[in-house]
């Protein structure tokens, strides 16, 4: 095989589809890296800076919000003092951006579902 | 905000931009879930087995196959036996189908770009 | 520095305890490689067997048991028909064996500590 | 069973065999809660940091050394311009204490053996 540029392997994908494919990938990883990592409420912001930096440096990404919601982390602690990380804690969006095409890629939890959704904002 | 179905998470997407999205969420997760798992020649049967059973529940996916490279674990595991699972040794597709579109994403290392690339299939 | 067996590592701690800190690092290395994972009823099964054989890779490490907790897995599926697993949903044993000594590491979710605590069983 | 508390977990160990075990626990926890997050010379703080709170809130953990390698990681890195977090790349010191009983666990890698090795030392 030749060579191949990383452009190389996206030839099958509109900038939209890649946009949309490169912020799945981001989502997917941010969730399964780091659900399970101790944290309180005191750490809860240096594990938001550590989860955007390292999902910043993935493909396309060039913006990524990430909260994770303190009253719950507070309620789970108990006597321990912590907890760890699940997916109901987390309110990420992260833009993947390629060419002239910007897409959003979100994950909430919804309580309806019992399930941390990710999809696409308009 | 009224209940909402799973499905109504898309009706911003094509059906095929979806299975794209739900596709790289896949195999975002299992890479960053697997990663790091200790391995042999001897349980890389058992490991494949897990992971294409886990990613099987995920949304929109009906077929996985996943190959890890004995060679390289061969060669990673040292006088332990045994050594960490990486990227370099994912060599996965998996299916993900909305309706009548179905799409095809793959990993495998990529040597020039020292980097194990996902991608979708033509 | 001279080249050191892995043994050399360990002049400092008796038998016992080095049997104690092994069994630690396996308990705690099992429960952040795995919790996250997709899991539902059906493939509780799939996910102990890969659990179980990547932990008997550690070192010292001779038996090992899980027990996924079916009925909180099931609770916790919902309407998407999978959930992630969590530390509330683990029952593992492990023993680990250095010369004559034996010990047996657990871990049990305990409700009044709303904590899954690691222990040495008698 | 009557409701215990954390200690009448341990009452079968000594302040040092539980120093040691907690120790364990803590280093293996971290390995693979971390190994596989995306990462950089430019985020290798960050993630130092964040390993550092969140090892911090462990059970008897009072100290807490992380040093990534940045050589390994720029090699590592190529034209992606990041790479992968791994074992090789960890040298990290903590320290647990129950009582009156200090313990030092470590993690770095051994050439010799292939191997990350985790170690009490003196």
């Amino acid at each position: 095989m030749d060579i191949m540029n990383e452009e190389d392997y996206f030839k099958n994908l509109t900038d939209r589809e890649r946009a949309i494919f490169e912020g799945g990938i981001s989502m997917g990883a941010l969730f399964h890296q780091f659900v399970g990592t101790p944290v309180s409420v005191d750490t809860a912001s240096s594990l938001e800076e550590a989860i955007k930096k390292s999902i910043l440096l993935q493909p396309a990404v060039i913006d990524v919000s990430v909260k994770l919601n303190r009253n719950l982390i507070e309620k789970c602690s108990g006597v321990m003092g912590y907890t760890s990380l699940t997916g109901e804690m987390l309110s990420i969006k992260l833009t993947t951006k390629i060419k002239e095409k910007t897409i959003t890629t979100c994950i909430s939890y919804d309580e309806n579902l019992q399930y941390p959704i990710m999809y696409i904002e308009d």
